[in-house]
């Protein structure tokens, strides 16, 4: 079997939010998608050992926010490589609480707010099935894809995204260690304050692989 | 709540295809999305009308091709607008069977083949998970997303999809009854010949709506 075969499915790129016990949470998902017409439901796939996935769990319900094109790469390298167990990932992200759930709202080209129907366990993963409750229209960008996000914004998927592929820099190559972002060009060349125009780590975390 | 918000999830466009007791079976979906990276498993989202949906409910396996750029769009026509109760959708469309299922191999980047692990009941869908048994890379060609189909092939969604939005036409358009197609232009300078460009039907098919 050709893993390859895999990558050519279409994704697009989402900041999922909740809030528990006045916690807020928050993760970078690929998948979301509707499932119903009449009385929307969609469902979101995520990694049993995010946070945010036990958040939900415990709140019964959650926002998906759809990322567009002019999203800054450090609002995902926060969203989608660090966790919300060591970071508040709202603090400094513009969004707005919608029935008691925070939604990102910088750059995303909408958002829709949902209650948990159930979860749908899947080995390392759940699938979370959700009503959707509110939904709005924000900018009028393009929606990211996926695609977009790894041809053009150079991103790189977390270790437990099924979209993650182990890739191999040169050897010269230095490569963030938090994101895996590999920097183009000579590393000495770069400014004293450099930081990965993912997620924002400085140079001490850029290493030759 | 805006259902607008809705429509900015991205999909793909793929060929689904099984066979039950010596009959093929296939239609469009734009939802397939990998689940695990380890020992892939994949999930489907399949309205429980579809012939095709109870034929791999019967068969325990399917395929799903990615669907190019290049994709003829008779063949979406074929596989999104038609039924495998009514028509034999394979007869003219090449492809190849593997594990006992037939695989759409025409202008197609990728297929996967699976073995049904469960069904899990969504309303009027289902969302079918499925383990990758088979995968290959076929033409270089670019994967379509449903938002591609829309704006680029002008496609529409059969009613019974999520993605389906009702249009309302100028009272001047002509509007293919099967699957949606609105004639750009003064119909009656088509030729007797013409057909619709997504589902191959008729001129007789074409009304004022």
């Amino acid at each position: 079997m050709d893993t390859k075969a895999l990558r050519d499915i279409s994704y697009g790129l989402y900041a999922i939010g909740t809030e528990n016990e006045g916690k807020k949470y928050g993760c970078i998902v690929n998948t979301v998608f509707q499932i119903t017409s009449v009385n929307p439901m969609i469902c979101v796939s995520m990694n049993k050992d995010n946070a945010t996935h036990d958040a939900i769990k415990a709140s019964g319900k959650f926002s998906a926010a759809v990322l567009s094109e002019d999203t800054d790469p450090g609002v995902i390298g926060l969203f989608g490589f660090k966790s919300s167990r060591d970071v508040d990932k709202f603090a400094d992200v513009i969004h707005t609480m919608v029935a008691g759930v925070p939604v990102v709202k910088e750059a995303a080209t909408a958002y829709l707010v949902c209650e948990v129907v159930s979860f749908v366990d899947a080995e390392t993963h759940s699938l979370i099935l959700g009503r959707v409750i509110e939904g709005e229209k924000l900018f009028p960008l393009q929606p990211m894809t996926y695609k977009y996000y790894h041809e053009v914004v150079k991103g790189k998927a977390p270790k437990n995204a099924p979209t993650y592929v182990e890739e191999k820099p040169q050897s010269t190559s230095h490569v963030c260690d938090i994101c895996g972002y590999i920097y183009e060009g000579d590393f000495a060349q770069a400014p004293a304050d450099y930081r990965c125009p993912v997620c924002k780590a400085d140079k001490s975390h850029f290493q030759v692989k």
